[in-house]
């Protein structure tokens, strides 16, 4: 019932964070855990333990508050990913959301049904992977709500962040001439996907597809951007970016050219091979951003530990093309659909 | 994936609100039509239609965000709540966390799973119960997600407010000596429920039990609470008396002293009678507020809309009691557990 209610268990034994149905001992014992280590850092006035959490956002800034389901079946299969690679990845979610804006994340959110019967050990290491992202970015946990799921793990994760007043780089900026880009590789997230689809009993060595087990959010990469003032439009690849790239198009009211030559495709496997063009052009999931700039403007090879590569630009007719061996076709949004 | 995804179907057909999952045409039109319904107010900057929502938040104040689910079977049943009731409960449960910090609410995020197969029906009629409590008060959906859910109804709302910098009523305020009071009349939520479980196939009159179907948050008794200084400690009545005062009691490390004859109850049914001693004391979801204010403050009759009453006082003893007929005997939580 109350969001933040870190409450003590007032009579009835341990802390617990959340008050809203009976808990197991054992997940009280893990909240307490939790609770222990989502200390407040000085951003946050408040966090578990009242009815909101308090969060100062900077003086001249604008709050920035995205939210994000992560369902078993839908974002994940339990016999695939690491309860590590879960939560790093569901919070990986929101926090590429704020790149995608040039926004620094403040904190984060966590809500949770889980089904009566699933190990202590998953929901601890599924704890441990989103935490230690949490922690590399200065993210607080600062609240959620749990609850038991009839059926399959269920997480909602809300990141909350800032952007100084009227900077945040917005999808609808983007205007005809303006170059493409991309950060990192594309297509080697859903390339872990379609090994797993063609074996589903194997268990992939994550450190082969890293992109996809453990994304990094580029929040480095979109704070330079803004500081900079060097992007016009941007979004984060989470559906892919003949996807993303028409949201681009679609709240600009403009339309793009890509060279199917210039896509940075990612590696991947034990023998580091290449992904196919179509992962690069409809793979989902790579968290990688996607921006446009002025042809004036200067962009930089990297931004912090991330290469940059110019993909194609953009046009004042509404449609997307690809050009491959010198011909033209338009590229029609494949948008990733959840694997279930 | 996309938190505000509010992108406009780029070749596939209708804006959609959602990109991270094939929608239903008839979703889509549903979505589109809450797009339209929200439309961007005053502090919102920018709500559904980028990767986050952009909120500002007034100059001098800290932002306060809750977050709760609310699930079918848990919080709710389909065959026992309307749709409209369901709706409005649902965004209820974080305007109320809100009133309980003395806040003021400004956006609001809808997370939802739903079955397949549910009625377009049912989910237009919760959006109505939730988007005119929502205008009520003037908040703005600014975003959400939507996925399909094996089963069951699944909705988690975030509500994200503000407050004068260093003016939220935090629980933990309470001192030994300040008198207890809470608005409104307790019992009459969890009254409801009792006549739903004694006769599952009937269908309550919900203008017979108003607080359970279509409660009002306490949002302006908040308020006018914060801003005249006049309450040292707040929670809201969401888990009953008997564990929210437990709540205070722990966060403000004192205990408590209840006068049973004192407790405003509830008057339900066609009838009107008043509930009994023990909904009183420990039945959930009334969304009143209890707080607690020095003996030396003067707390007017009512707060706003909603007369206020005097139950008891804090002590310095870490226990909580009740007087009933002269005896005192200690009060244990029995915090509301949601029917299954």
């Amino acid at each position: 019932v109350i969001a933040n209610a870190a409450m003590p268990g007032s009579g009835r034994g341990d802390p617990v964070l959340y008050s809203d149905f009976a808990l197991h001992l054992t997940e009280k014992a893990l909240i307490a855990r939790v609770r222990r280590k989502a200390r407040n850092r000085p951003p946050i006035v408040a966090g578990i333990g009242d009815d909101c959490a308090i969060l100062r956002i900077p003086q001249g800034h604008e709050a920035i508050v995205t939210t994000d389901f992560s369902l078993e079946g839908v974002h994940f299969r339990r016999q695939w990913h690491p309860a590590e690679s879960v939560g790093h990845r569901c919070l990986v979610r929101g926090l590429s959301d704020v790149a995608a804006m040039g926004g620094e994340p403040i904190a984060a959110f966590l809500s949770m049904a889980v089904p009566r019967k699933l190990p202590q050990k998953w929901v601890g290491q599924f704890l441990q992977g989103f935490l230690k992202l949490a922690d590399r970015f200065g993210v607080s946990l600062a609240g959620g709500d749990t609850a038991e799921s009839p059926d399959g793990i269920l997480a909602d994760i809300v990141v909350v962040g800032s952007c100084p007043k009227g900077r945040a780089i917005r999808r609808s900026g983007a205007i005809p001439g303006d170059s493409i880009y991309v950060t990192g590789k594309l297509g080697g997230s859903e390339a872990a996907l379609q090994r797993m689809f063609a074996k589903p009993k194997g268990r992939l060595n994550h450190t082969d597809f890293p992109r996809h087990f453990f994304p990094e959010p580029r929040i480095r990469a979109g704070t330079i951007l803004r500081e900079k003032r060097l992007a016009s439009a941007m979004i984060d690849l989470s559906d892919g970016l003949s996807t993303d790239l028409a949201h681009i198009c679609e709240e600009s009211g403009v339309g793009a050219e890509i060279d199917s030559e210039k896509l940075p495709r990612a590696r991947v496997g034990k023998a580091k091979r290449a992904v196919s063009l179509n992962l690069a052009l409809h793979g989902g999931e790579d968290y990688e951003l996607l921006f446009t700039a002025s042809a004036h403007t200067k962009i930089p090879a990297r931004l912090g530990a991330v290469a940059v590569t110019r993909i194609g630009q953009i046009t004042a007719r509404k449609k997307i093309y690809v050009v491959r061996q010198g011909e033209r076709e338009e590229l029609k949004p494949q948008g990733w659909e959840h694997f279930r």
